[in-house]
């Protein structure tokens, strides 16, 4: 049985998978985590909407009923793609096929002093890290006597004016305005300040010009201030420092501006594009490697002019058709060129308000939003995991409240983890 | 206005500021964590069944209607009694009552190889720290060639026959038997083994002896292999050693075999009584301090010749005492001794099974389940936290399922607050 290995399994990942169960092959799905993990709503964890098991499903559990798929917890640290094998650090798998969809990490663009003192949204722990500082960070500034280290301490600031930044923003100045307002009595004539950056002349640069507006609108109204044209140039844990000279005394940096294609590119013998992603031809395998697929984020495509857009959609229409072709070709089957179908964009900036460019229209305020609720709810894999977003969201929405808002660090994980580690090195 | 200060925001302290809110007085509340736990449904998030958060309850949202009441994050290192005052990392803070219900820890008896080897399960993040463990032992073992190793990673040593002990076994077979083996086809032919030691000659020692042999029985049924008479000597990493000399091969030990006061009570200047606790006079105040109240599982009190256990309801009523004795001081009434009223004991097996003593009747089997299962739901803090749980059950029960069976080591958090850290001391 010719065997087909998974690397990642995020959207593409998992669409490849689901397309390939049954097929008579022996797939092998390889993740570094034990779960997919829905990262558009990676925000309401860190916002403390959402529970960090809503929005994380097991993968055995999804492929339980997919018949020839396995899986095995492992990190691939390289391919060796003449060899047709996968490295991990216990093995080499051979592979017949290979789909590569290790999707992203985020891009700090050589400023290492921002990624050390910036907090980013790509991992699971990522979204409770945050969501542990900002509460900290409140936390601190209710016991704070300096009138300045306070505002430091309420200040936010977010880099970034894609769908994260803004969506992060909305959600972090309804938390702080609705809820976090009647938890802290001690700070209440103290006004957090939400900073949103954004280098570029406008947010959200795929919406139309009408909905970029609105979005603006709706930000500043519930109180994000908005800098357009402001670049950052560095930052100290306490300071953000921008490219104009000013500086902004703040202890929480969120980094949403960019991301780049995970590192275990650049260690393929093959020719990179921009932020390392890996060109790949009309049908998605590399140029050379016609049984290596290179799918999601870690693609790059040109489609019409221009490279396809690192989304959720796109990843998971690159998954299905690499799942498919593979299929097709071991039945000697041809396989049309890969073409991504857009079925819309959408972001959301706070309750009632989203906005949305969707079947071919253009939706904004409460109708974009229920649209948005819709369709992420639809999205999230497993019923339970559906109930339960509803039960949160309703629960919010009605009632003002956000639930979760716990600082949860795990110390004795830490601790555990050191002795055991040197006890098995001794 | 007279100032309260509670430590802890356990069952004990919740239940004293509940009782202190609008009487006229300042009350601070101290806690080292934003949130109340629900400590005795931890060992079902290092089961997988229910998420952290529908155990933990941010303290701000409890206390927001409680006048008078006031919340600080910190950890407090100390109490000088004679100039009342509660020092902290960053203060002191003048007291003219206080309350001290900072509870209990894991007491490994000076075992120290126990101690570095072993999970307990005293906060959340020991909680899902186990839940990561066991899960990453399923997926070493379903990756381990060696039949011996694979054995070992399969082999999950419980110490301690009360309810903690009894209650995570029962869930860590269910788990193993009903939901494990589906999702990990490749260890089939593999049968995990649970192994729960105690030191005495019976399990579940404080309930009648019917009841503790249908509770060995169901253990049994359902797979826990129950050794009594049967002492730890020590521990390794992936070896369990026994009083009499037997090695088990074993990656995973869960210690539940002590309880002791909270290492705050050694450092006070009074007198101890056995694991530490302090001695408390009838009104729980230390003899010499009548300002000063020791509550919950940090008292010492014997009632009818024995001192009372180291459990919720115990600390409920004596919070609930502590707060209402000093209001009536302050009215300048007199408050009866405080005697602890016991309406009864429970513990689960397991599906449908529990036993139960309570309104001074037995009960086994399924009505002990159904009566654990409304009592537990009433007694969660919060509509939200019973309707989730409520829904986890429910999902569980009717599917055979556990859902949150997550690995979420918290890599990137670690960095993060490192490289902050060293920023920080630069």
């Amino acid at each position: 049985m010719k065997r087909v290995v998974i690397v990642g399994m995020g959207f593409g990942g998992l669409e490849a998978a689901r397309a390939l169960a049954g097929k008579g092959l022996d797939v092998l799905v390889l993740d570094r985590q034990n779960y997919h993990l829905f990262q558009p709503l990676l925000y309401q964890v860190a916002t403390a909407t959402l529970e960090a098991p809503s929005i994380a499903y097991p993968i055995r559990s999804i492929i339980r009923n997919w018949p020839g798929v396995r899986f095995q917890m492992t990190e691939v640290k390289g391919v060796d793609l003449d060899a047709r094998q996968v490295i991990t650090e216990e093995e080499s798998i051979p592979y017949d096929y290979l789909i590569l969809a290790v999707g992203s990490v985020t891009n700090f663009f050589g400023m290492e002093s921002v990624k050390q003192s910036s907090y980013d949204l790509k991992r699971l722990a990522d979204a409770t890290a945050l969501r542990n500082h900002i509460l900290t960070m409140y936390e601190r500034a209710a016991q704070e006597d300096d009138p300045e280290k306070r505002k430091a301490l309420m200040t936010f600031v977010v880099v970034g004016g894609g769908p994260t930044g803004v969506e992060f923003s909305g959600a972090l100045a309804e938390l702080a305005r609705w809820v976090l307002v009647k938890d802290y009595p001690e700070l209440h004539n103290e006004r957090p300040r939400i900073i949103l950056l954004e280098a570029m002349d406008r947010i959200l640069a795929p919406f139309s010009e009408d909905l970029q507006r609105y979005a603006l609108h709706r930000l500043k109204k519930i109180g994000v201030e908005v800098r357009l044209n402001t670049a950052l140039a560095g930052a100290e844990p306490d300071k953000v420092y921008l490219k104009d000279g000013t500086v902004i005394p703040a202890y929480t940096l969120f980094w949403a501006a960019g991301v780049r294609a995970h590192p275990l590119a650049e260690a393929l013998p093959v020719p990179k594009a921009k932020a390392g992603r890996i060109p790949v031809q009309q049908d998605l395998t590399i140029a050379g490697y016609p049984e290596v697929y290179v799918i999601g984020d870690l693609a790059y495509f040109e489609q019409d002019g221009a490279p396809l857009p690192m989304l959720a959609p796109v990843a998971m229409q690159m998954g299905r058709y690499a799942g498919q072709a593979i299929v097709k070709r071991e039945r000697g089957e041809r396989m049309r060129p890969f073409r991504y179908s857009d079925r819309g964009t959408m972001a959301v900036i706070g309750r009632n308000a989203a906005i949305a460019e969707v079947f071919g229209r253009r939706f904004s305020g409460f109708v974009a939003w229920l649209i948005w609720l819709a369709l992420h709810l639809a999205m999230l894999v497993g019923f339970r995991n559906r109930l339960l977003t509803l039960i949160n969201w309703g629960y919010d929405y009605l009632l003002f409240e956000r639930q979760i808002r716990l600082i949860t660090r795990q110390e004795r994980e830490r601790q555990i983890e050191a002795s055991l580690e040197q006890a098995r090195s001794a």
